[in-house]
């Protein structure tokens, strides 16, 4: 008997290849259809499933609702020195995020460091994509995003603000320490990860219906009542990231963004710094070296404890579903084989 | 009989005069010796007394122990597009905080986004000082600072990256929205506020010499192993603040800032943007008010729960102790007059 959380193993190419058939049937182009495959599967590839293949069909539900728009594309609203404000025209997320990463580098190249703001965009699914894509061709990246209303203020109960994910990334040799995180402790995507796999939280994560703190993820996931990643300290970040996002794409606001179903009109930030510039280029590479092996020199709290630096793990997970296939439930595989 | 904790108040005309006279008496010049005995008196005026008053004794010492020189001003290594490297030249850091602050406002207005890093420079005492000076010229800024080992990595046992603050601002009004965090859940100098006072930590803040989580300041301030805030995600921040601090300035790391009781030659960046080149700058007052508004309408969790933004306490702090004078121990104003 088969049970829900029955896992295959499905290689790369054939993923990116369902992704492909399916995504040019809702009437993407060859070459956006090519990226936007690209994109799911790879942060499949690297164990964001919650924002890879298990999202898909969420996607293509969003698509068809009219949130996401396939042939919606950035627009330049407005240039200024180093700054583009750009209108996403309710694009697909990912690629609207692709052409913004690139852009802020293409003006870093000019200028040393550059600005894109997105409104109007969707969900870019895995943000730290978009600092490794940075990173690798050399930059810096600090981007972020914000999201519906769905983590209450620190103090508060009901969520007006939103887990507004941040980024920042920078080149590692030839990959990138790349740092992703939302502004709750725990992301939607961590807790539906522990629910569906039946564990606790580590730490308490968020609220119970009875207004107590929980580390059971299904309750938290019932309330919306997320803790934010160090009580007010998080709370103040997503505050800050979405006026931010705000004010400088000219966007909406978390407060705007009433329908976290489609979560779609979100407003992004882009800033690219290019290392080829900085008079201490030649060094940059030793003394991320260095900084690195100081902290893997740290002595662990206890046997089981690894210390890592931020991605460390997503060439280790990469490397393994490239050799063995990305890990996919049964019954999603059979849902997105359907579309 | 006095007890150590009994509180003077002192005008803050007073306490800008008395740090005037001990700085020009150090060799600072007329205009150091006055910009700087402001960031201290504006410091305890808005409440930050652990980077203002109280800290000034040990301000004082690292001058004396020649870590800080006060004729040290930033000199120019590098420009390139709207990006310049500075050296500080160990010359106080709050003046060299400042300096770069208005520097990358003036490249920003120029560019429309600035930045500007600062290698061997010394402790900025109070991040959020410089997100309010940019705020109130009308620029965003985010700055951040690398510190001295003192703070274990997730999962380590030993301090070896630091709690490196990190700042984000934006204009609101005649103020400022300013978000101002050490990436400890709990800075050192609210750490010393607690014990002074004989109170426990609202939350376990750190590790005691058993190993165990604790909520006893004075435990964390023996083990120097405090909790990073959020865990994982706040030692990740600092690592990559310390990263992209050292890179990007071409200065000194965490781990290479060996002493903590100097804590000299740390690496700063700082990067402004520009509001009045937007095309949406005219309705960026009005969109804030709004995201302040929704925020405000926050359900409180219990009756004491007071719904904030960050920066909001500063201003009803600051008219407070312009009214009363800044309060301060018996105790470090006689040590300070003393000097």
């Amino acid at each position: 008997m088969e049970t829900k959380a029955e896992q295959l193993r499905i290689q790369s190419d054939q993923m990116k290849a369902e992704f492909f058939r399916i995504l040019i049937r809702l009437g993407f182009t060859t070459e956006r259809a090519y990226k936007c495959a690209e994109i799911f599967t790879l942060n499949s590839l690297e164990g964001v499933y919650s924002h890879g293949v298990n999202r898909f069909p969420r996607f293509v539900k969003s698509i068809k609702e009219g949130y996401i728009r396939p042939e919606g594309i950035p627009s330049l609203m407005h240039r200024a020195g180093a700054l583009e404000q750009w209108n996403g025209n309710l694009g697909p997320g990912p690629l609207n995020a692709i052409f913004a990463t690139d852009r802020a580098t293409e003006i870093a190249a000019e200028n040393s460091i550059g600005l894109v703001s997105l409104a109007n965009t969707n969900h870019w699914m895995r943000g730290g994509t978009y600092g490794w894509q940075a990173a690798r061709k050399g930059f810096v990246l600090i981007c972020w995003t914000n999201t519906c209303p769905n983590m209450p203020a620190w103090g508060a109960k009901d969520p007006r603000l939103g887990n507004n994910p941040f980024v920042m990334a920078v080149p590692y040799h030839n990959e990138a320490i790349v740092l992703d995180f939302a502004t709750s402790q725990f992301s939607y995507g961590k807790l539906e990860k522990f629910r569906s796999e039946g564990r606790r939280l580590p730490f308490m994560g968020g609220y119970n219906a009875e207004n107590k703190l929980t580390d059971d993820p299904g309750e938290i996931l019932d309330t919306w009542r997320p803790l934010p990643a160090g009580y007010w300290k998080g709370s103040g970040l997503s505050l800050l990231l979405d006026i931010l996002a705000t004010v400088l794409s000219g966007g909406f606001s978390t407060h705007q963004i009433s329908s976290c179903a489609s979560e779609s009109n979100i407003s992004q930030v882009f800033i690219a710094i290019q290392l080829k510039n900085l008079h201490n280029f030649p060094s940059i590479g030793k003394s991320t070296d260095l900084i690195i092996a100081d902290l893997q020199k740290s002595v662990p709290e206890n046997e089981n404890s690894k210390i890592r630096y931020p991605g460390e793990n997503v060439v280790v997970t990469r490397n393994e579903n490239l050799k063995n296939g990305i890990p996919v439930s049964r019954e999603i595989w059979k849902k997105i084989v359907s579309i």
